[in-house]
């Protein structure tokens, strides 16, 4: 039985540390404002809340962490490091560049330890049935190890290739996941100004070749201007920033990562930095 | 028990007349090449081929359309007006400007015949499956007389609102296909560039808030470079230049719209318009 610790209880790490709970795994956890993870503790008995989050290396066999930058990640493999078994791993489920992750596995393997890249896709609602896709990038034999921790919360786990490709394949899904809200937020927009109704047009576009996880979760929201997150778009352009680099590097187009950058750096500057994704309908409506 | 005709036999008609023959409904086709009529008649036991579509009038209560452009549309109003008996109804599927919609209602109108505009969604799949989202824009009560007809090829039929409604329904539908087309272009070219496999790649996607119905259906084949329609890319751009105007007259916002109509024109330009949408993927592999 795996012992295992949790880094980072946001809007997706409450629901998957829930999940671990559940499944009688969850050791301890520790969140940047300590207050949280006492409340966390407090309602998940037999959990233990610590301060500083380098002393899960002691109870923990495996960390796993979902928080916002990559020197969040960094720094919580540096003091893991610090205090790590041989055997113990870090998996992180945070969306940073490749290039972090490879240093954060720097890190742990200079001490024996393990680290794999495990961001996630699926949103709020995936974090809070369990239903999350899981691309992990690391070592094979390391996540068959923890691999029943991540099946708590996992509808489908995907190894990828070294530690980086499950951040690659992030980059992959942000692409697609900012790319689909430009597609829905321009055509609800239109359907709007049109005077269609949005209780037939939703589950009309939904039947056809423009069904999407995105309309299906977000139109109805959108269209009443209800942009609770979700998915706050603030951290969408922060994942932008990391794909556009990752773009330039490949050479391939980026014409609608850019287009999306823009949108949500308008955005963020009329303070909307904390609205869902879904806000960006704001700016396809026109003014 | 209606009697109907069908005409444009294309990729998409000639699955749908075979789910009207198969539902005892067909009793006439006509199409542009007659040869392809002919050939359908022969294969449908029972058929009748007719080189003149205005004589569709004669044998059947309703005439149902699946043509490329607005002129073919109003063509076909004209003739089948000409000879249509009191109740004759054209259910027009094609992807045509709401105006020009407006414009057939009124020829048929005139002689006391009536027209629906039921444009679809779903693809050659769909069309296949008997699996097509139908907006149908109209006459309450004609849409319910013809109903029987469009349910042997829809999985749902909406009626959005008075004639026109159906095209503009589809619009918005359109402004999502080219929007999420966009998107998994440009996704996949960049997944491509990380040497991130297919095989892992496509269901990972699709297990999370990536997941969409062309990822789905031609996400395998573009990364093979295999671009057969589907949907030509040639059509999709002829909807798009409605789509632009209906969005200029809305005042909404465009970016998306421009951007597929600039790439696909590109596309043309090098002799890629029967290709599928898919084949967006050259121009997002950057060269």
């Amino acid at each position: 039985m795996l012992n295992v610790g949790f880094v980072g209880l946001g809007a997706m790490g409450w629901s998957m540390a829930g999940h671990l709970h559940r499944a009688g795994l969850l050791v301890a956890v520790a969140n940047r404002s300590h207050d949280k993870a006492q409340r966390f503790a407090a309602e998940h008995a037999g959990v233990l809340a610590l301060a500083d989050a380098g002393e899960l290396a002691g109870p923990c066999d495996v960390v796993i962490s979902c928080v916002t930058a990559d020197a969040d990640v960094l720094g919580l493999a540096a003091v893991l490091a610090a205090k790590a078994k041989p055997g113990f791993v870090l998996v992180d489920t945070s969306t940073i560049a490749s290039t972090s992750a490879r240093k954060a596995a720097e890190l742990l393997r200079a001490v024996g330890a393990d680290f794999l890249d495990a961001p996630l896709s699926g949103g709020v609602e995936g974090a809070r049935n369990g239903k999350l896709s899981v691309m992990v990038g690391g070592d094979a034999q390391t996540l068959e190890r923890v691999r029943a921790a991540l099946d708590t919360f996992a509808a489908r786990i995907t190894r990828m290739g070294e530690v980086g490709a499950g951040q690659n394949t992030k980059a992959v899904n942000q692409v697609l996941v900012a790319g689909i809200a430009q597609a829905v937020c321009e055509g609800l927009a239109l359907g709007e100004a049109l005077g269609l109704s949005a209780d037939n047009l939703l589950p009309t576009l939904g039947a056809g070749a423009a069904a999407n996880w995105f309309l299906d979760k977000r139109g109805a929201t959108m269209l009443r201007s209800e942009f609770v997150p979700g998915f706050k778009l603030g951290l969408l352009h922060k994942d932008l920033k990391i794909v556009r680099e990752l773009a330039l590097a490949a050479g391939v187009n980026h014409d609608l990562i850019d287009l999306s950058l823009a949108n949500y750096a308008a955005l963020m500057a009329e303070g909307r930095a904390d609205e869902d994704t879904s806000a960006l309908i704001r700016l396809k409506r026109g003014r």
